[in-house]
């Protein structure tokens, strides 16, 4: 027979173990960052949301300052070979060149129309504006929203073969909804074609339209076929929202200096600064491409290979470093990629 | 002896009575909008609300589309004798002068500077754009803010003797707190300065910043004088938020169709043809100030005054009762004008 005492050190144990199992359950479970290794990275971000959102410290945020902004491309989903705003705008010249013949013959459309991605990525600056402008104007608003929704539903890419919506990060879904959880109002801030981009935000990020802010067209209030009042976009720029585009856009549709922002490329070294020069704390990061296995690896900071898109240079790298920006690494601070 | 029956009788009746008095005192403090008088107006704008927020209801529309827009000088505020931001600008013109001499004897500073109304209400308008330009830009969003705030602080209507931010309609700031009661995302939708209008619209409306849509220029991303990131305000228009466009507007900052849209000027008409445009049920309003004793009185609709300021025309009034638009008489529709 076992003493008393053994018997309930064995009771205690095992209850012991309950609780340690049953807590370290509760903290997986709790765990709102699953898909991040458990690195400085995710540290620095847990702690930063926690510092700002915990009333009995120095460095708690107003609800309605609480302002996070995400670049999308290459820091929300993948943006190589090329933005997926461009292939829609080449996959749209078939049927432009259907409705207006006489563009066959025309450039950019005849090289476009030849399907030779290699040609088409040499085109002058020039050309592909003219085809953007053709693509993304002359139609109303609602024409070109239910356009893009019909061709993202549609669309796949080419080495993933999922459509584009799916090749979102599954840890900057999973932050997202952490800072929203938290109070965070999160916008998207895109080189992108605004009202592309605003097409599918809900459904893929939570983001609702009216927090995305992107590169945006001016569009002109008239009466549509139907005799309708409506909004015809057209080529005019109002804002291009790329590098100082970026907080000057942020100013223009938001009003507030954001508290957090996360981009990955030169182009939001400007939005990241602005951010940074608020005062109080800020979080700011980049997200650095170093996965070619699974995703890709380009920079060129860091000696990684030198691409076209999305291009962090070491100039921006050491930037980061000097003002303390997290740099994440895809290849060790993501457990996975994106959702399964 | 009373008969049972009778005493059961008296019971019932005072159990009654206590049931119904409790009933409308319950009725009176749940009454949302207790600044309306109870006219077909108020009943069709709680009828509208509750036909797109009740579930059961064919008519019902998702929380996320629920936009309401709202201008501001005469719609939600007193916008006699003069906008309360023209006002501004004059009033910053003696600092401005201060800094810079040499515009002393300039014009438009020059008939500024000698105060006299009825010589400055003559300023052709290229004199006044100068104006608005030099007081509007050239410092940084910062500095604006923090400028225009001190002003809202301390200026007040010669009227009233109250700040203007006092001077908002209560039944509007009623109808505001209802909407947002039932899920709908308020707007402002001004000609006025968007950078202007952010400055106290959260706590003067519950409205922050971000939900203001307003005439808006250009920033220049730089450096301020103390070394750090800044925006400086540069007098270059993006949007002239007045007219066509309000709905061109309200696409490039919200990107949404209003499901709900107020006014009082023909500066509203496409905003709310825009709205009315959409599928479904939506509500348009006009507000007519008719109540020249309680504010002001001028159309020149319904053979009111013709005044510069908020100019409601016949052909607008003709507009409105074809379309089945809201036209709200400020005499008969409202109890009282302003919050004690």
């Amino acid at each position: 027979m076992l003493s008393k005492s053994v018997f309930q050190n064995l009771i205690g144990l095992s209850l012991g173990l309950c609780v340690s199992f049953a807590s370290s359950m509760a903290q997986a479970q709790n765990d709102p960052l699953p898909s991040w290794n458990d690195t400085v990275t995710k540290q620095a971000i847990v702690e930063f949301v926690e510092a700002t959102t915990d009333e009995t410290k120095q460095t708690f945020v107003a609800p309605e300052a609480r302002i996070a902004t995400f670049d999308q491309d290459g820091t929300l989903w993948v943006e190589h070979p090329m933005y997926s705003q461009v292939i829609y705008c080449l996959d749209r010249v078939p049927a432009l060149v259907e409705a207006k013949p006489e563009l066959k013959d025309v450039e950019p459309f005849k090289t476009v129309l030849t399907g030779d991605r290699e040609a088409i990525a040499k085109l002058p600056m020039a050309e592909l504006e003219k085809l953007l402008a053709a693509t993304l104007s002359g139609m109303t608003v609602d024409e070109f929203q239910a356009e893009v929704g019909k061709w993202m539903a549609s669309a796949k890419d080419p080495r993933w073969k999922r459509p584009y919506t799916a090749l979102t990060y599954q840890p900057m879904q999973e932050f997202l909804g952490y800072l929203r959880a938290n109070g965070f109002k999160t916008y998207i801030v895109t080189g992108g074609g605004q009202d592309f981009v605003r097409v599918y935000s809900q459904s893929t990020y939570g983001i609702p339209p009216e927090q995305v802010v992107g590169t945006a067209g001016g569009t002109t209030y008239g009466y549509a076929k139907d005799g309708k009042p409506a909004l015809t976009k057209d080529p005019k720029l109002l804002l291009n929202d790329n590098n100082a585009g970026k907080p000057e856009g942020i100013h223009l549709m938001v009003g507030r200096r954001p508290l957090i922002a996360f981009g990955n490329s030169t182009g939001d070294k400007e939005m990241l600064e602005y951010t940074e020069a608020g005062d109080g704390p800020r979080l700011s990061a980049l997200v650095l491409h170093d996965d070619a296995d699974r995703e890709y690896a380009y920079g060129p900071a860091k000696g990684l290979p030198d691409t076209k898109v999305g291009t962090f240079t070491q100039e921006l790298y050491d930037e980061a470093m000097k003002n303390g920006w997290v740099v994440i690494s895809m290849k060790d601070d993501w457990k996975r990629m994106f959702a399964d």
